[in-house]
């Protein structure tokens, strides 16, 4: 015994040696009341310094492991369970296993086949990836970071790591209520709760509002964001997808499906809409808010982007059209413009509402990360907000235009649209099929996000394509470009 | 116009000039086309210097809120909806209300009725208030976790604050397996989950466990933990509660529900349980096991506060008792021994369990926050947990002691439980209702937790509450104790 010890590098060395004679206990290979070798014979075993193994064992001691006798030694406390293994017959009628697979339920098993995740492609090293929509980590500026949160701790540390509010940081929000209003929200009647990212605003949303008796009925741009996608059908919503024109939903389709049939809410991205890239018009913002109030239907917006915008006017959000109306909840998140480790969104709505979805954060998760969202309000107090977005929005311009311009040059066949943001869209004649596509170009090195999974039938967008250009360099996005062009024609020479 | 211009002392000033020209132009007050007065005529105005007027004009334009006319100024932009209060009439038609509590479903009315914090008793200053069972902040060692944030930001910053994993940060889950097995736990076949606290991994499980098609049925603990109660009611279950004796839950009882009736699931706190505070003996935990497995229940262990032990041996966690099966489902956090607004908690089970329960993370919240996890896992590198929890069980089993003394020279009547943790439980003669206690304690300064809450059904534990005495200091204990035996004894004498 005490032979098989190895010192880790990483951890103190106490803790590892507490550790190993607990987990000899708990194997039942030291048994209850047998007596530990003193300290001594102990530091002589281990190789390391008695003071260490006196440490280690006040710490047994301490977690209720060994108990001491003054004057003799450690031994070993009478614990139960410590040796299921060994304890033979008595315990295997514990030892019961359960189906499950079987135990699960609808949502659950719709979770995992909606999980997109677990169904994307492995790509070996070296791979040109034109999937990722994250932000560019070599853009981060750790040091404002670390200053946020030191600054943070200095003034109020013992407060941020004790419990928080469901609804948020009170000094972010009120931050944040001031950054709507700049772009031109009414906020009188409205108030703000923050969540784990636009993600948990949206389904916190959802499950507030999906009919309790029936399913739900949901309206959308065609395509749309695929988590949104996944996240209506989840909660049981009938999803009507309506198609997008070069400035965003087609209004006349889209009242053609508000007069045919009764909608719950409607889900839209109007600026630099996931996976198009379009930003929608000003003149259409307009005529779409004027059918949602006619109709009255409850209007989720998710300001997804809005910030990375590289030219023309501020274009304001559906919630400022909406002025003194409350029919707009507005769902938004600073992830792809700052950093989507910090996990902080915030749902802006009418005050009532924001009450109760209050209150489902609360059953749910308690609160958002105190670290997160405290951090995220100094790194805005501090001023960084304005530079790093004129940083992150210099240096996305430029790869947008490369990009654009390599498909351009390269991709003569495709339709491409993106006024902005972190990707560019592609629609190719009908007769391409992006997933074979794919699979073609996956062996030449250049992987890229199908289009057909944004939208909302099966069968739909077969032919198209998302480009993230974030995380790619400047040389990868025109040699990854030129490859796909060389795939699409190969291909379409192939192709019956 | 511009001397309503104040400055604030907390924001960068070139912000402050922006977002007031900004308001300006969302109000309407500035109007498309039109010039603003020169940098040098606005500095005047303003009385902030030059160079921060040509910074703000610069921000203006790259956020599209103005437009530069070389050799001749800034003009406004013309955008959508900067002014809808004044356009009148063609807005008017966008400005529609939604009356959202009719649109509320069940879920999100019973999320407000069952939300207790909207309805607990709000204490003048100065009160003695032993409502919380929140850690003692001033246990916190700030500067053990600033370190860990800046170790960990040096190693890998850019990573962390990108996006993470839905299963969470690696090397915390490899960390906290280890210290699960180290409490007994066979971790083959298993794996983990890392959630926003306890409160998250156990939504997720109950919203991958509740049967589809009708309501479930869920046996507990009875008192038990009152936001498990709630959120099970909130999944749709019908809770059968069984009483508890001096060493953990009447195991005939609990077999004779067995019997009676189908159950989904069973929900069990055996350490130091909320709010009794009683450890189930490791007897009775085979017991319990054992009947569990003869039913085929699945058991969700809530490991709440299982490190705050202060005598006694260590006592293995059910899902260890378990042995090789699967059928337990742990959920582990250390709000209580470290800190609560680190937003991290762990869902130990069955690999093809965690493997749905991962699918559901990632439609809810995609992640954990990541710098909690890594601050969380840090600091456990560091060592500094063991320092920690030693430091807080010297604390609180001080104040432990402080208070089941007080209680027994001040309030005899009442039977008191409670073997370690963070609060005590009492239970007074049927003819005291501790809601009606509380009215008259809190008029002379003292507030607690009536036990009725804790309790499955209305009209159950009318005679208890629970005093959590982390953060009372220790002349406040002895003091609002004493207190509240005064006005129980004159509360009795009242009563009919």
């Amino acid at each position: 015994m005490y032979q098989d010890f190895k010192l880790a590098g990483d951890r103190p060395v106490m803790i590892q040696v507490k550790d190993y004679v607990k987990r000899l206990i708990m194997k039942g290979a030291l048994q209850a009341d047998q007596k530990l070798p003193s300290t001594r014979e102990m530091s002589d075993l281990l190789q390391v310094s008695r003071n260490t193994v006196i440490a280690a064992y006040e710490g047994l001691a301490d977690d209720g492991f060994t108990y001491a006798v003054p004057g003799k030694g450690s031994y070993v406390a009478d614990m139960a369970g410590q040796s299921a293994a060994d304890n033979g017959e008595s315990d295997a009628s514990v030892f019961f296993q359960i189906d499950w697979k079987a135990k699960m339920n609808e949502y659950a098993v719709s979770a995992v086949e909606l999980d997109l995740m677990k169904q994307g492609i492995r790509a070996p090293k070296g791979t040109i990836s034109f999937t990722s929509i994250a932000p560019d980590e070599q853009l981060f500026d750790l040091g404002d970071v670390k200053r946020a949160f030191m600054d943070r701790m200095a003034i109020e540390g013992q407060m941020l790591l004790n419990y928080g509010y469901a609804k948020g940081y009170k000094p972010l929000i009120d931050y944040l209520m001031r950054y709507m209003e700049n772009k031109g929200v009414d906020i009188s009647g409205k108030d703000m709760l923050i969540t784990n990212g636009f993600t948990e605003g949206f389904d916190i949303v959802l499950s507030a509002l999906r009919p309790s008796e029936r399913r739900g009925a949901a309206i959308c741009e065609n395509p749309t964001h695929h988590t949104a996608i996944k996240m209506m059908k989840l909660h049981g919503f009938e999803i009507t997808g309506i198609p997008m024109e070069r400035d965003g939903i087609d209004v006349e389709r889209l009242e053609a499906a508000l007069q045919s049939s009764n909608c719950d809410l409607a889900y839209l991205t109007p600026s630099y809409h996931n996976p198009t890239g379009i930003v929608m018009s000003p003149a259409k913002r307009s005529a779409v808010m004027k059918l949602m109030a006619r109709y009255r239907i409850p209007v989720i917006e998710d300001g997804f982007n809005e910030e990375l915008r590289y030219s023309g006017s501020h274009v304001a959000p559906l919630i400022a059209t909406a002025g003194q109306g409350n029919g707009v909840i507005y769902i938004g998140s600073f992830s792809k413009v700052l950093f989507p480790g910090l996990r902080v969104g915030w749902v802006l709505g009418d005050r009532s509402l924001i009450d109760a979805l209050e209150s489902i954060k609360r059953a749910r998760t308690i609160h958002t990360s105190t670290i997160d969202q405290s951090i995220l309000y100094q790194y805005l107090l501090n001023g960084n907000f304005d530079k790093c977005v004129k940083k992150a929005r210099a240096e996305y311009k430029r790869k947008y235009e490369l990009t654009k311009a390599s498909c351009i040059t390269h991709l003569p066949e495709a339709q491409v649209s993106g006024d902005g943001g972190l990707h560019l869209f592609l629609a190719f004649p009908s007769d391409v099929n992006t997933r074979r596509l794919l699979e073609a170009c996956a062996v030449k090195g250049v992987i890229f996000t199908p289009g057909d999974k944004f939208f909302i039938q099966e069968g739909e967008g077969t032919n198209t394509l998302r480009l993230g250009f974030s995380r790619v360099t400047d040389d990868n996005i025109e040699r990854g470009i030129r490859i796909i062009g060389e795939q699409v024609r190969s291909y379409r020479l192939l192709a019956p």
